[in-house]
């Protein structure tokens, strides 16, 4: 199992997951590796020291504590699990066993909160322990900043701090020749200027079709990100449109209309690519101020040339961010 | 209570709550409020017809079924409900009591599904019953499809059919007016031309800062969504954005930085109005395809004053949505 919740493929500042930080990470692991080889059966004696972090929407609950026989700390996140809906879950789901607290009863319509035999009502569990700082700030709750970059931000300070960072993306140029993952590769088109690489995100099992979410990256070398866009990239966007398009139909039975094509801004790894999500898939990385519609950006650019190296684009960062630093010392974040 | 999961501000045709719609299900539910007025203790004897709906990400199970007494039709709608927190949650959550299944471990990393005691691990309930055909047809999972439309589409088949619609929106301009929900009103800015009423969204409790999700609804009359905005609106715009930002400030502590602005397009009423979201709050309708960030707007049309009368607009509309029937019928949607 890898570090949980650890996407491979997204090596940038936003994550905690440089190559550099991951190799750190590597370190502690293997300096902790002789300690409890123990598994857990219950949560006796654990003290809650800290709520690290909780959300009312993925409805997890991340903490830091300890057990009682160590002085080591333990990080546990916790997250309530989707329902299943097969046979029998259902059956003991909707069932005496399931009792009923009323709230509220208005007619026809009756408020409850119900309770679910123990074993159809479970949480999916992570315990890290012993827990290093860099799991503990991981999992701590960070502050977002919106940041607004006009095309001059962009080339004093965005850029530098991109070029000065060691973010290898070789794992993608090993996409791109074939020499990783090639047995994932749904579509190909070879061309140098317009071709492309298609392939499942990291995040989709590639199970269930509303969860759909693939990746196509350029073949074409040195585009970073849409800042890097004009004219001359029409036909490669317009390019990898229709042919994704066409190559999901084919391959997932899924059509045009049903699918979000975007680019991120800031992006997780500076060699152009788009994602496509089932429109159902309401994942992360698709709100306004990060996700950018493909076909918005063929026309911005149709409508305005230099579109992309003259508007503004407004995104998020996460406090710990090394970007974020750089536009506070340049006075445009406060 | 009001019917589940509606809003009342919420009268366009993207919920099935028209006017007219709500009128009807108020008519539906008058004539069977002779019937059961028995409250729930458990689900005994409940026969599960079909799953309508079901979402990982929600965690969510909207079920149709009958009690084994009665020919008579029940939606069930079930969601996990988020962590609680308190002491006295976490002694519970945290204890022997919570058994722990082992699914990997590997060095300080453990994998389980962990099994909490009952009563913490509640389950938010709500029994429609008897349920309308209109009851079933809402919670039934929906198609979504992806629409483009150019201004001439929103001249040609958006804006009639907006015009066809009987969207009352009295109660905005109640709002407007102080004749509704004065009480509620944080911040107003009463200039007819660039004055706006600032309000918390129905979504919002009012307590968490994370949700925070404000309405500035102008007061200028006329202005439906931003397909009317031009040039002549940026002081508008750029009053709403400082006047916005300042109140929510001065109420609730949180700066620029942690806000998101935006405008809805479609939107679900037609008197135009501005979104404030905290920037934590991945609350639905931020998508890329949905909301349009108001700094974006004003820089588009400083860039180019027709902007919004040039560009294409894409969005998703539910199969069951009169406007996607219009798309249809002029061949713009497959």
């Amino acid at each position: 199992m890898a570090a949980p919740m650890k996407n491979k493929r997204d090596n940038s500042k936003e994550n905690d997951g440089t190559s550099q930080a991951a190799k750190k990470l590597k370190l502690a692991t293997d300096l902790h590796s002789d300690v409890d080889e123990n598994v857990l059966h219950d949560f006796d004696g654990f003290k809650v020291d800290k709520i690290l972090s909780e959300s009312a929407e993925s409805k997890s609950l991340f903490l830091l504590g300890s057990f009682s026989e160590s002085a080591k700390k333990a990080v546990v996140l916790l997250e309530k699990k989707p329902f299943l809906s097969d046979d029998l879950t259902l059956k003991s789901l909707m069932s005496k066993e399931t009792k009923l607290k009323l709230g509220l009863k208005n007619d026809i319509y009756g408020a409850y909160e119900s309770f679910p035999p123990v074993e159809v009502n479970g949480v999916k569990t992570t315990v890290i322990y012993p827990a290093t700082d860099k799991h503990i700030n991981k999992y701590k709750s960070q502050v977002l900043h919106l940041v607004t970059e006009s095309y001059k931000d962009y080339q004093n300070i965005t850029l530098p701090y991109l070029n000065e960072q060691d973010f290898s993306i070789q794992w993608v140029y090993n996409i791109l020749e074939k020499k990783a993952e090639s047995e994932h590769i749904i579509y190909e088109d070879p061309d140098p200027e317009v071709g492309f690489v298609l392939l499942p995100d990291m995040k989709w099992d590639g199970q269930k079709i509303d969860a759909l979410h693939l990746i196509a990256i350029c073949h074409k070398r040195g585009l970073k990100s849409l800042r890097d866009l004009n004219k001359e990239h029409i036909p490669l966007l317009k390019n990898i449109r229709e042919k994704c398009l066409e190559a999901v139909k084919t391959k997932y039975a899924v059509g045009r209309e049903q699918l979000r094509m975007y680019f991120h801004y800031q992006a997780s790894y500076y060699q152009l690519h788009v994602h496509v999500t089932h429109l159902r898939n309401h994942a992360p990385g698709i709100q306004t101020e990060k996700a950018h519609l493909l076909s918005d950006i063929i026309e911005n650019i149709e409508l305005m040339p230099d579109y992309y190296q003259r508007k503004s684009l407004t995104f998020a960062l996460r406090e710990s961010d090394g970007l974020l630093d750089r536009f506070r010392k340049a006075g445009k974040v406060e």
